[in-house]
């Protein structure tokens, strides 16, 4: 697929017409382009990287890919989990990273208009300005919104106010042909013909290069309280979570941290939790429990109600965290993917399965984990039935099996092989062997009314 | 497209050969399946209904249809305001009549599993027993579940709730060719391949019939709290909005109903409000504030800070409903189609626009209506930006450079023709004229991906 030296030149040559000779880049300049942080990738340099400043170069980009049928990976700032802003063999990053502003804070209609390389901080920043928030915090703060928008970005929020295709209520996109699209709008709801917003996001950058997001925004509530209950069973922590979503206290958060994570976690960052030894050596997992409101008041009812109800689920006891420790266990475990590289995980993955069945699949995962002589730890979205699971196994064959067991665990019962990672270039092979095969070629078809001829991040998803 | 006699015959004895021959109906009795709601469609009988019992029946249906090229409208209850429902000229009605069971009200998960003719009532009946709710109401609670993700229904609540997208969790669907489809599953997030359950939802039975649901459920409040603030101007009732909206009130319904509708509806349904005659005239519009809550006590809080912000938003007073004058305002703001078409409104429309938008759009709206000599008055999901407007002109051809214009208006606004009935057949050539061709073309490509031969309600959207 690598493109020999005069073609290479000519196709550098009609780039820097488009964007200027400056950005497009090649050589060593590229090395830095050719991976994400999914831990189980080699990383491949692209052909060259090309850096567009507006959505018309986008479009003559995209163009000049597609007369050359050159690949074409979209890239924000790298920070995706599943390989799917590694490029393709000799293929090119479109990398946003000049495209980064946000365009527009509207506080009547409570949206943001972003370009695809702004980042959560940069959001969250512009927003704070007004008392509005976006709620999506997938844990890196350095993510894209472009590149969330691709995978379709949970987090620990997801619980209270969904992912990020629950906040895009309009795109503007780009063919491979260089056709600019618009849909949806400032609009909470439509029905208008078919979808197209929501079949973008999560399509990891092979349908669509998206140039610029509608996001819904919320009222930034002032009042924060973090609870944390230990229990002695994680299938007593997995039970207690559909009763807390019942109750109707609506969290912010809902989170189970396997032991082994939250002693990486504490040790990590020297986190002082005043838990007693003999509760915390007692436990094998724990609730993490945050709660937002407009009303200190209410809030402090809630808490209470929360703790009195966590205890007649089983927590052995049921923390309130003083306002710094619990913005160091929040915190904390955002960085959970850094904990777990740091101890020397080989792979992470996060299944998602419907949420009463958490403890079943935990269960599971620790069963498959011992056949396969490895070992698995984790925490997860307990809310959302999103299981996040560091793995633990460096032989990569004996790692593909294991892998292979845990997401066909997941599928059976009811779930699907990533809940906010996306499928990307790491999962495509597991992916293909666990779906309905009639799927994956509607899938494809689909993919083909978009990009007749496939520039758009081959290899990815499909 | 009629099928000559010998033709049909054999048609109809390969459907009975699948459903069996009571559930083929031709002739006299399918009269009642040719038509709507909407107001302007006149009435076109299928060639033959059928009324399969399981998804096999349906697959095998739909394996008949495509061996024949015989155009397939799927039918729920028959309920849509956009001619969706009415079928192509020789072509067949899938009724889901017989496949109306709730199948699951799984309370672990907060979810329901339904067959595409379950009606709304049905579901309210069986989650009611669980605690729980399904927030969608879209006015007509005979409306089947199947309609309402065909259309993407939305309703007063969606302000609180979403609309049908926003609760769709997974689906079985069949293919033109027969083939069986499921997407997503009891799950509240997933990035695992494009997404197809919401490219589904709102598709009017263009790409695929859906066989099976998986919607999200809701605790089911028990205290309600409704408010009626009278404005002297539209203009003000539509800035008040977005200022409710940012107070973290979050109304389950928020309203608004013009002076003229709000008489049509109390007329017809004898409301006796209880407001003085000098404020009732010089009121133009109306807002309606319903409030939920768990807790009884913070309601009340909530209904005291709610009517003194409207005070401060320019209401000229805010009343509290007693319980009965509040369900018969709003049953019959829910009803306000059938008043509208009761007082002999010739269409009704649902233009989306931004929602701080509705001011403008309402002012264009009469400058529209008095240049082309007609009238039009309504009411709309004012949270949501939803503009529903009763269109009195009896000349067809008016009446359509009438919503040509109403809908241009919306669409210059940042807005889209249907916010929630759909485009139909009804709106179809509207939607032609005001959409850029580059992405009817890719609607039409992604129509081509599902349905090749192009048997599923043709005529429809596209």
């Amino acid at each position: 697929m690598a493109l020999d030296g005069e073609l290479f030149a000519e196709l550098v040559g009609e780039l820097a017409g488009v964007v200027g000779p400056a950005h497009v880049l090649s050589g060593e300049e590229v090395a830095d382009y050719g991976h994400d942080e999914a831990l189980s990738m080699a990383a491949q340099a692209p052909a060259a990287v090309v850096r567009p400043a507006t959505t018309a170069e986008v479009a003559a980009v995209l163009r000049v890919a597609s007369a050359r049928g050159v690949p074409v990976t979209a890239r924000g700032t790298g920070t995706g989990l599943s390989g799917a802003a590694v490029p393709a063999p000799g293929g090119l990053v479109v990398s946003f990273e000049r495209m980064a502003a946000v365009l527009e804070i509207d506080t009547a209609n409570h949206v943001a208009v972003v370009q695809p390389g702004v980042t959560l901080a940069q959001l969250d920043e512009a927003t704070a300005a007004h008392g509005l928030a976006y709620p999506v915090y997938p844990g890196e703060y350095g993510a894209s919104l472009g590149g969330n928008v691709a995978t379709n970005a949970g987090g620990m929020r997801a619980v209270r106010y969904g992912v990020t295709r629950h906040q895009v209520l309009g795109l503007e996109a780009v063919l491979a042909s260089g056709e600019v699209l618009r849909t949806g709008g400032k609009l909470v709801k439509a029905s208008s013909g078919y979808d197209l917003t929501q079949l973008i996001v999560g399509s990891e950058g092979t349908l669509a290069l998206v140039t610029e997001a509608t996001l819904r925004l919320y009222p930034r509530l002032p009042h924060q309280a973090t609870v944390l209950a230990p229990f002695r069973t994680v299938d007593e922590v997995a039970a207690a979570v559909p009763t807390v979503v019942a109750s109707g206290i609506a969290p912010l958060i809902l989170e189970y941290i396997d032991t082994v994570t939250m002693a990486a976690m504490t040790h990590a960052r020297d986190l002082q939790l005043g838990i007693p030894d003999e509760i915390r050596d007692g436990s094998e997992a724990y609730l993490l429990v945050m709660l937002e409101s407009g009303n200190a008041g209410r809030l402090e009812e809630d808490v209470e109600r929360l703790a009195r109800h966590l205890g007649e689920l089983g927590a052995v006891d049921a923390y309130v965290l003083p306002g710094p420790a619990a913005r160091k266990l929040v915190d904390a475990r955002e960085k959970a993917f850094w904990t777990a590289k740091a101890i020397g995980a080989h792979d992470i993955v996060d299944v998602v399965v419907p949420r009463a069945a958490i403890p079943e699949f935990l269960r599971r995962a620790r069963e498959i984990a011992d056949k396969h002589g490895s070992f698995v730890a984790g925490c997860g979205h307990a809310g959302d039935g999103n299981v996040h699971l560091s793995v633990f196994q460096a032989d990569p064959q004996i790692r593909a099996a294991l892998l292979h067991d845990l997401f066909s665990a997941g599928i059976s019962l009811g779930g699907l092989i990533s809940g906010e990672h996306g499928i990307g270039r790491a999962k495509r092979e597991h992916f293909h062997e666990l779906t309905d095969p009639a799927l994956v070629e509607l899938l494809r078809r689909v993919k083909q009314a978009f990009d007749p001829a496939g520039i758009l991040n081959p290899g990815v998803t499909l």
